[in-house]
């Protein structure tokens, strides 16, 4: 398992942080496949799929980071490589999920568990995933590590609930969009950074600060994922793309048109959205992206998504200087640049 | 909460115990209930659906039934209403997941979750009551007992997952059927009545003969559940029957019957089996029941479930006399006489 590249640029990275990273992500894969292993073959060679869905390894990288921004290098120890087996494996457990809740055929170029054997075994295979990532979070030995997961966990769920509630709601507001993508996506990216510093010993305000840095960080993320579902392509996203469209899910871009539109746009809109299909590649789904390029809707979405890591790096910047300082600045920017 | 009749017979159960348990009970639907809530109403009005679900509080009054057997009733301890909550979390979740997975609409005589707001809230509510029950548990500050409940849930997966992977297989054999059984619903059973006795302080060799037991009651539990699905009316069960038939799940009786069966019985058997309906309830699920009763195979696999009781009595009759043996003994015989 290699880094991202886009996150180790070597004429931007420390080269030891760099390497140290790397051998880190190795041995956070071992950890993880590891903890899947089952005497079941049935189960192994389902595992062995999803692990091709690892790709940004961004949580991971996150638990380390708030340890490198907290105390160093020297400061990661081996629970630093079990919560980042931990965060990757609840993140995989949601992907199994979402692909089933969003009907998705295509994950990191592959067929998706539910294509290929049925939304059945795709529900029981993300339920081995939590599981496993909390039976693996209690190896560490740290009830309280245990309770943040576990809010977390439930928080997540709580904003995917909310998501539900919302389907086909015209009328989401900003508000009620951002708190679902603060508790669906940003709650784990921002606990995975605290957690990391916590763990090499940072004092409360530190962690909380990178909680604070990770949440926007996370809610930036989940903006520019939802901007891709709308205008990225399937052969770079290597996702299904269209899938909120589909699904009649509303996301910024469209939230923003509405709320921008005169009745007689808004009208033109509402019929489109109910022209699309449950594939989401058609006539409708092309003129609503078409739409919402041209009135600058995604430009706008785009933007928000830059406020909310700018909000960030400032966050970031009054850290002390240091290696993991540059790796959270350098991944902080890499979000919204990001095109898969 | 009132506990279900069948276990508290006043003939038979000292009244004192009954008492208590009832009160317990009390009490765990409190622990239950307080976990759940959450600041959204969306979420609160799902898990108010859920609730219904509890019926047989099987699970926690097996935990309260190892406490009190290890140590009668003052050993009971407040870690016993979490843990007996968190065991009874668990098990709604995969109620939830297990109605998906059956495409089943009838549960305790309601709709299902899944069939009144669709499999994806389903899914998510399902994820919901898991990991809250991670999170409630983490809130005992035990980090074994963690340890012990993922080691659980993980196995209860991997039962559902095996299960799944035979689906259709006409060849299953009886070792490999209860091996999926002792997985995914022994399992949970047996840690419920082990954890009881070890948080009541229960020495190691009580601890696993008690695990021993829950593990024997728990395989002739789900063997009499498949019988039920099988032979059982709607209107008693209060969930969806003939669901394993129109899934083209084999169970015991089935089982039984094609290991017996001539080449021709067979043959014939098999097309009966490929024709019944995704709906479960036609010409071709009923003659299939009408042969399983007449050629003996219901009656062959009630047999083995009592057969198991039995063997569990036996272990349950070396504990010393108590209030807490005289339960379990009357748990274990209900069993196997159970109609819903």
């Amino acid at each position: 398992m290699s880094l991202d590249p886009r996150l180790l640029d070597p004429a931007r990275m420390d080269r030891v942080l760099a390497e140290r990273l790397s051998r880190e992500l190795d041995e956070i894969e071992v950890v993880f496949e590891r903890q899947l292993a089952s005497d079941l073959t049935a189960v192994n060679a389902l595992c062995l799929h999803v692990a091709r869905y690892r790709g940004k390894m961004l949580r991971p990288t996150l638990v380390l980071a708030g340890g490198v921004a907290a105390g160093g290098l020297d400061a990661l120890v081996p629970e630093h490589r079990t919560i980042a087996a931990t965060v990757e494996m609840i993140h995989m457990a949601t992907l199994v999920h979402d692909d089933v809740l969003d009907d998705a055929d295509v994950r990191r170029a592959g067929d998706t568990v539910n294509r290929l054997h049925g939304n059945e075994t795709a529900v029981m295979l993300g339920d081995y995933l939590i599981s496993n990532a909390f039976h693996l979070c209690s190896t560490a030995g740290r009830p309280e590590v245990n309770l943040r997961l576990g809010e977390v966990t439930n928080t997540l769920c709580e904003g995917e609930l909310l998501q539900l509630s919302h389907r086909g709601d015209h009328a989401l507001s900003v508000g009620t969009y951002l708190e679902i993508v603060r508790r669906k996506t940003a709650s784990l990216i921002a606990e995975s950074v605290r957690l990391g510093a916590e763990l090499a010993g940072a004092p409360a305000a530190t962690a909380d600060a990178l909680h604070r840095a990770g949440t926007l960080m996370g809610i930036a993320f989940q903006v520019q994922d939802d901007v891709l579902d709308l205008v990225g392509e399937e052969t770079v996203t290597g996702k299904s793309t269209g899938r909120d469209l589909a699904l009649h899910k509303m996301t910024l871009p469209m939230i923003l048109h509405l709320e921008a539109a005169s009745a007689d746009e808004r009208g033109r809109m509402l019929d489109l959205i109910d022209g699309t299909s449950a594939r989401g590649h058609d006539d409708a789904a092309a003129a609503i992206r078409r739409r919402l390029v041209e009135d600058g809707a995604v430009d706008a979405a785009r933007d928000r998504a830059r406020g909310f890591v700018a909000e960030a790096a400032a966050i970031i910047a009054d850290l002390p200087d240091g290696p993991g300082r540059a790796l959270l600045e350098r991944m902080a920017a890499s979000i919204v640049e990001r095109r898969a």
